[in-house]
């Protein structure tokens, strides 16, 4: 068996294919059933070693994370996911990894009925990229622009743990800090519930601020008020680095995952039951306004600072 | 403006959007209206620095090939592309490079209709890893199972030309052999035109006796016997090599990106009226046989030699 087959026998389980795959892994591309009278969400999502994850962390972390944070995205357009393509490119070829990164892959595919349809395997630097595919109704989209001043702003779990988890050896070894950062669970069931909730929705990826702010100018130019007290800090990151450090991590620093999004106040019951009804826990933040840009009450951060300090924390903290 | 802004500007073309495409590039994931009745087909293929081309080689025409090798897989599919996702990995952020990349990439998607819908850039070793979308109606789908015995098997155009631009620096220089390599075109036209003629297709990107093999094995182990003098060589390839390596290198070789099919013979007038109306030089190469393998006839060959010979002759050979 050579090297290929070897991959192909790994990453090739016809068992995990909904009815909606015509044609899977195996021929020049695969064939998916549509559904009359949705749309097709697509996502992408690349992962490069020392990049976006340790070549230390555990095999199954990083398929997990491959496939979470495009999960994620979709979760971010109020989307279900459907399938999944994979390209793995490999500087070596290693039996035990790829079992890892499959069980990881699998694992969190399987929880979500993603199916894996398709993708390739190439000799070169450790990278994975994976595209996603979803359905929603059209008046379940959820979009960065549509947020409205007086609108409150949620959060669907605690943020800057995966920061804290980044930020010293102690973080990386705290339990909870460390599934985090290495074991995102992407929002996917929120996020299609919120269709026709939200007005807005986006992904904390790059860092609160970063990732608000995206859903600020892309609704016009808007603000935010947000409360320092109602941030929900990882009370392990407090413990560790002390309140203020956490909570600037937890504006500035990424790959969190969790969903923020924001709904007119007449409908915060609803937010809070469709939390209940999935056993989410949601944090009501702040509030949008009209005047741009984004403020946290009760606090005395400079945010640029913030911000600036932490872009790209991930990667060069460790690259 | 910082470097993804720039990318961002370099990639984000509005006007290429078709109305097919609901939210394209600058939210969580894009969004696209499906065509009720037809089926959707993914495929995805990364290309790796100095594994699937030379750093040397001018930006546009790896932007050209980063699309052009998965539009070929769709072709191959019967299906009509319509979106693609672009993850670029870049070691350098070089204006120069990024704008010749874009050139290529979308002169080639305009060309066929293709819409860049999303994707990611991020920093590591440069690699471009591209997902492309289509439809098809169900009867259309060219599958790789499907050959009979007695059916004709064909060519959409010559090959062996990668390959022989890639055997030495006179076959690199020599302008046919060189564009057969960095430029292929994809036959998206044909592949959707065969669809309910052909039954059975693939396009030849490993070399035409493991793509060919690919469809004698999904067809459930059957042959062909092909005849030596109907392969449709590269007249550069002959002058500069001799034939025998010549027709060596069109069974073993990869990378020229020509649609193989098969059809029941009583429909070889139809396959050449699909060809002339599309403008497609079609050859025809043999036939297909109950008795498993390939046989060339008219030569005396080592097949098993000449496979294990090429393969992976593209990676190997430059990196």
């Amino acid at each position: 068996m050579d090297e290929f087959e070897l991959i192909d026998q790994i990453f090739h389980r016809p068992e995990g294919l909904s009815s909606q795959v015509a044609i899977g892994i195996g021929d020049d591309g695969a064939v998916i059933n549509v559904t009359a009278g949705k749309q097709a969400v697509v996502v992408m999502d690349t992962l490069v070693a020392d990049v976006h994850f340790l070549e230390s962390q555990s095999a199954s972390s990083i398929g997990h994370r491959a496939l979470a944070v495009n999960l994620s995205d979709i979760a971010a357009m109020g989307a279900v996911p459907r399938w999944a393509t994979l390209s793995l490119t490999l500087s070596e070829v290693n039996e035990n990894w790829l079992n890892g990164f499959a069980d990881g892959f699998f694992e969190l595919a399987g929880r979500h009925e993603v199916a894996l349809i398709g993708g390739d395997t190439t000799a070169g630097p450790l990278a994975a990229c994976v595209t996603v595919g979803g359905e929603v109704e059209t008046e379940g989209v959820l979009r960065r622009a549509g947020a409205q001043p007086g609108d409150f702003v949620y959060l669907s779990g605690r943020i800057g743990g995966a920061a804290a988890a980044l930020s010293s050896a102690e973080g990386y070894a705290d339990p909870v800090l460390h599934r985090a950062l290495c074991w995102p669970q992407p929002r996917t069931e929120l996020g299609s519930a919120l269709g026709g909730i939200a007005n807005s929705a986006v992904d904390v990826s790059d860092g609160l601020l970063a990732d608000l702010g995206h859903v600020l100018n892309a609704s016009g130019g808007l603000g935010a008020d947000l409360e320092a007290d109602s941030l929900p800090l990882f009370e392990s990151a407090v413990a560790l680095l002390g309140r203020r450090p956490a909570l600037e991590l937890a504006l500035g620093g990424g790959d969190d995952y969790e969903l923020c999004f924001t709904t007119p106040k007449n409908r915060h019951q609803e937010v809070l039951e469709t939390g209940h009804r999935l056993g989410q826990e949601l944090f009501r933040i702040g509030q949008i306004t009209e005047r741009g840009g984004c403020r946290i009450l009760g606090s005395e951060l400079d945010l640029d600072a913030v911000s600036a300090g932490y872009q790209h924390a991930w990667p060069r903290s460790k690259a």
